[in-house]
């Protein structure tokens, strides 16, 4: 099943999209938001199940054509999106082009960070920023959508109810300070864009196993290939750890959104799923970055596809302008 | 006006509380709940404000006992939750307890950490915690709760909609590793509790003044006062500064929380708001800490009295007691 928010409000209304993202269907009578499908998803679930069926076998009433440009972010506000850090890989990239060395609990202890989810953008919305020298960057990572997971929960899989691609926007000019002040990010982390729809992991059908997905993520920079590292290479934390981590001491509420980190692979063939990646391996190899960070009017574009080359969540599609207001 | 969430259902159900917290009024027909409320301030705010003045004028139609034992958090789950870290003295004493020098920039720029927003608890619901060896610690706060809020605002004053006190439960003994990893706290912050009625600003009259509150936390451990810290007092970062720190690269959706960390004092004879600070004084003064965490069956109460020895936002009044599930 797959499953949009039309910009409505400040939660979006509800919709069905067809397993070929062409059509949509509103369900007001069954779920006016997703927030409330998931408050309520054993009931909701099978619902709009339904619906999703009838729809990819043409029988659907009140079907419209389906336009991601009218998508807000599947969930528009969450009450909580945590986001590892689940790649070590990339991990082990930064410290190497500083120069420092990684932890051995890295590879054991998943890093996470507490995100911001009271403002997310739609997966066409641009990327605001008052200044390009924050060093703006894309993250193209995947993120779970959970029901209610209990404190202490080890056995987790099972709470994962959607998938959508991510893109966690950083400011890397401001990471080093905000770092280095001890309590983690905040101003370096704007609000983050996600994928036009969000999916059950059965529409993954084979590419998902063993809590993670199986597919590349192709990532491309102002119409320029950047970077297909494969989401199920090199995830040393798969999504069960990363909610089991997130639920150690807390309950975590339906709804809450737990992203993956940059999507990484060892394989330098492959490309990056971030600038900031780039930049590191250009540190190792010649001493020297050389690729900059986003400038206005630079396009992301990240999107995930099948083996057949259909595109699973719509594409992430953004322009980057600079914010005026404040 | 005084506003409070009784428990029922994922978001309580709103009441107006009068401002001797004896009687409330449900409101089905104004705002289903207090994030509803806030949602559309501008026109909701009057309306409960009626109600409010009828309360007060002992002319309410509906009004019944007011049962803080019956709140849930005023916002049982919301979109944000950014605590700072306005006390600087409080940082001072951390670092010099181990011996470290406190940058100067923490004099001028806020620290602020993303918590964890999607499953708060009530002013009397116990604290759930596996493991005393985790080290469980209060931490008395003031918050407020703002409405929208534009990325870059500098004019934040006027977004403080509502406050509330705060106890922003910690883990100490699991921060050291966090705070390591470089991402800042996630297990080490479980959740947060709230006094069980948030307030309007003029509710303060005379002692919210310069984005602060002028008046005594009163915080008592097992019975027996453990500190009289005046928020007001010492207090480097006001909460419109805070706001802005928060909203620099980002907008806030309304209903965002803003905490001002730790009230502390650099008077010592007013005692402390977490029982960290009290066990740095004690290193400084005799090279160990003698203050144990909290253990199981602990009670901790939390509340601010105006200078007429009432009783403003209601006690945050809790037990620590071990958590069996998972």
């Amino acid at each position: 099943m797959k499953l949009a928010s039309l910009r409505h409000g400040r939660d979006g209304r509800l919709v069905v999209v067809d397993r070929n993202l062409e059509i949509c269907v509103p369900v007001p009578d069954i779920a006016a938001t997703l927030q409330v499908a998931l408050d309520d998803w054993h009931h909701v679930a099978p619902r709009l199940a339904d619906i999703y069926r009838q729809m990819n076998e043409g029988r659907a009433d009140n079907a419209r054509p389906f336009d991601p440009k009218a998508c807000a972010a599947p969930l528009p506000r969450a009450y909580q999106w945590a986001d590892g850090s689940a790649y070590v890989t990339h991990v082990e990239l930064v410290r190497k082009a500083r120069g420092a060395e990684m932890p051995q609990s890295f590879w054991t202890d998943p890093l996470m960070y507490q995100g911001g989810s009271d403002a997310f953008i739609g997966a066409t919305d641009p990327i605001l920023a008052a200044d390009e020298a924050w060093g703006i960057d894309f993250e193209g990572e995947v993120a779970v959508i959970t029901g209610d997971v209990p404190m202490g929960a080890t056995d987790t899989e099972r709470h994962i109810k959607l998938l959508m691609l991510v893109n966690d926007v950083s400011l890397r000019n401001l990471i080093p300070g905000e770092l280095a002040k001890g309590f983690g990010f905040f101003q370096s982390k704007p609000a983050t864009a996600f994928s036009p729809v969000a999916v059950t992991p059965d529409e993954l059908s084979g590419a998902w196993h063993d809590g993670k997905v199986h597919l590349p993520l192709t990532v491309t920079l102002n119409g320029e290939t950047f970077g297909t590292p494969d989401a199920g290479d090199d995830m040393t934390f798969a999504f069960p750890q990363l909610i089991a981590h997130a639920a150690k001491t807390r309950f975590l509420s339906a709804g809450s959104i737990i992203g993956s980190g940059t999507i990484s692979n060892r394989d330098a063939a492959r490309g990056s799923a971030c600038i900031a990646e780039k930049r590191m391996r250009e540190t190792i190899a010649d001493g020297a970055p050389k690729t900059p960070f986003l400038r206005f009017g630079d396009s992301v574009r990240i999107e995930m596809l099948d083996p057949q080359g259909h595109s699973i969540f719509g594409a992430i599609d953004q322009i980057v302008a600079r914010y005026e207001g404040g």
